[in-house]
């Protein structure tokens, strides 16, 4: 099926994705004296005097807003904010599915951080939570960095941290498979934007020593001339040993290769000079960095992809749904690393001893029971390391 | 019934009086892939080329901001952004019981007048109209002219076009009653915010030529010291007889009282001094200007209120839905006079000549035949005066 064909077709017939449904009786008189004027005065003036009763008496509580300024839309780059929406229609049903989070789709019509940021914190007083989405690097870091300073409700940019999450998980499994430890495997990060630092920010957060983030011009390292002010920041925490050098040299003797850059970067050839028990996640999407039949062929052991025709599709829905679930049931005013790292774990746990295989080693995107699995593990963080808002009695 | 505690414990049951829900199938790995990455890029790719496809192909075509800075909420006054949201989550649903659009409520945390604009504008792409409610004025004047210029989609602030659309519908049918023509009568408005400025207005537009405006100091006139800028602005188009003094003062001989001020300031002895069939709109609520049976023991010949337990409610639920249904029926890129004087026609026409009397003249908030027939109107009148934004080929 040529997907792209058939999705607009149904589109047409869409016209949108979602809708916004009214939960409350609007039939009659009184109905409106209690949902609206005048009744509506009481919960009015009850936030007033604390704005945490917002949290009670609006839709606040369960409400995300998934904002672009479609700067990065899915592989296709700067396509302009209106045309970003059907991604964040998309992303907003799936919070739903599964996650149950109200999600609201938004796009911002400005190119400049200071003013994206600026919108964004204006208005987040109307949600509970910020999910950024499809916001080109270097400009999604400094735009994260600083709403989080100005607004006190969770901010999360899913392309960083929603696929750090998942290849965390997947990458504990393999390792479990291969018998290799975290301390020991060397890690090369295919790409420098927001997938690929973000992921090397967590595993370094998840105790993983030895890795190099690789760029169009190869590993970077301290020193290297003409480095963004990110890539700066990521040469001084990976690369220690300042290796210079291709993507195919860095691969030589690898463990442990991760792509989240571009199509058929990586050849069987490459792949046979890595390490015994290659593990390999391709992410590009749709065309992965090599595909799983020659990574095999080339002696991968465990390879992941972005798809979901292949085995252990590395899907951002395994993360995002249930990390904003478990904040959104704590209360949480942030989403901290301690939460990043409880939702790797429980979706990893997710597949026992016996299960993990090579084929099987993040569970499926439909399986019922990571929602909950990742809500329960993120809530429980949340309050253990301070980010709940609110009084934990209840928790 | 306390409406204000009643309301308040159902809030806190409710926790929000809206919610999201998918339209779209998302149960298998092949829906996402449809509604989701890969075939999503199709419509993007399709709204890249012509942003106007975004009407076709996200939920925009049906979809409304409803955004307040919390500066004038309700009778409350300034009480903030957050705390305002129980009313535009309440308007938002009124829109979808009375009009069948999609309203979303959101809050701007800024009373600078351009910060409010630039924010409001840039994720305007997000939507097919804003609606503006609860804005002091004079702000909320400029801010909607800002937003106009800025904004290719409809702006349109209730408490102002609302107000005075569903006004003028009650006024043109009381002058049939009492037999005056527009021409001739002498019309107060006592008030000189939001409503008081747009019912001005559009009276001015339909008409109407003898009116003053009064604020708390009596008449604005021309010349009058420490005018704003809009009762300067009001004082070039209204009293141009510069007649000088109070509320009670000029109502001596007028025929129409409209009152979108405070309670209590019209009493029995002032309108007996009112010409006879004295027609009042006492709109102050939940307290109007003077009650009814007050009123007519004045001598008035038709009272209406903002009141539902009274007769000839001014309930803004009578225009906004059908505006914004007709409006976004249309394709319109704007709500302009035309359209308004549109919807006060055709909520005046509900209501046949042998219908008609004292205690009738404007149709009530839940009469079904409101939403459309003001529908159906105003995306003619968008029509006809080219503020349709698509072609009309299909309308």
């Amino acid at each position: 099926m040529n997907y792209a064909v058939e999705s607009l077709k149904l589109h047409r017939q869409w016209k949108g994705k979602f809708e916004i449904h009214t939960t409350v009786p609007v039939s009659s008189s009184e109905d409106l004296s209690l949902a609206y004027t005048p009744g509506v005065a009481g919960p009015c003036l009850e936030i007033q005097k604390d704005i945490e009763k917002s949290y009670e008496l609006t839709r606040r509580h369960n409400l995300c807003a998934v904002i672009t300024d479609g700067t990065a839309v899915l592989g296709l780059g700067d396509i302009g904010p209106e045309a970003g929406m059907p991604v964040m229609e998309g992303k907003c049903i799936l919070f739903k599915a599964f996650g149950g989070v109200d999600a609201f789709p938004l796009c911002v019509k400005s190119k400049d951080v200071d003013e994206f940021v600026n919108t964004v914190a204006l208005i987040s007083g109307s949600f509970g939570g910020i999910n950024l989405e499809d916001i080109s690097a270097p400009r999604c870091f400094e735009i994260e960095r600083k709403l989080k300073e100005r607004c006190d409700i969770p901010v999360f940019h899913d392309d960083q941290h929603g696929t750090a999450v998942i290849t965390l998980a997947g990458i504990q499994n393999a390792l479990k498979l291969v018998k290799k430890k975290k301390e020991d495997v060397q890690i090369v990060i295919s790409g420098a934007g927001a997938a690929a630092v973000s992921i090397a920010k967590l595993l370094l957060q998840a105790g993983f020593l030895h890795m190099i983030l690789c760029d169009r011009k190869g590993a970077i390292y301290k020193g290297r001339e003409g480095l963004n002010w990110i890539k700066e920041e990521m040469a001084e925490v990976t690369n220690l040993k300042k290796r210079q050098g291709s993507l195919p040299e860095m691969l030589v003797g690898a463990d442990i290769f991760i792509g989240v850059s571009g199509p058929n970067t990586v050849t069987q050839e490459m792949v046979r000079q890595m390490q015994q028990d290659a593990i390999l996640f391709a992410c590009a999407n749709p065309t992965p960095e090599i595909f799983p039949n020659d990574a095999k062929a080339g002696g991968a052991r465990i390879v992941a992809t972005g798809r979901s025709d292949y085995p252990n599709q590395i899907n951002n829905v395994l993360a995002f749904p249930g990390i904003f679930r478990g904040a959104f049931d704590a209360g949480a005013k942030e989403i901290n690393e301690a939460m990043k790292l409880a939702a790797a774990q429980a979706l990893a746990d997710l597949i026992s001893e016996e299960e993990l295989d090579e084929d099987y080693i993040i569970p499926k995107a439909f399986d019922p029971r990571v929602g909950p699995a990742v809500a329960a593990a993120v809530k429980k963080a949340a309050v253990t390391s301070g980010a709940a808002r609110r009084k934990q009695e209840t928790l």
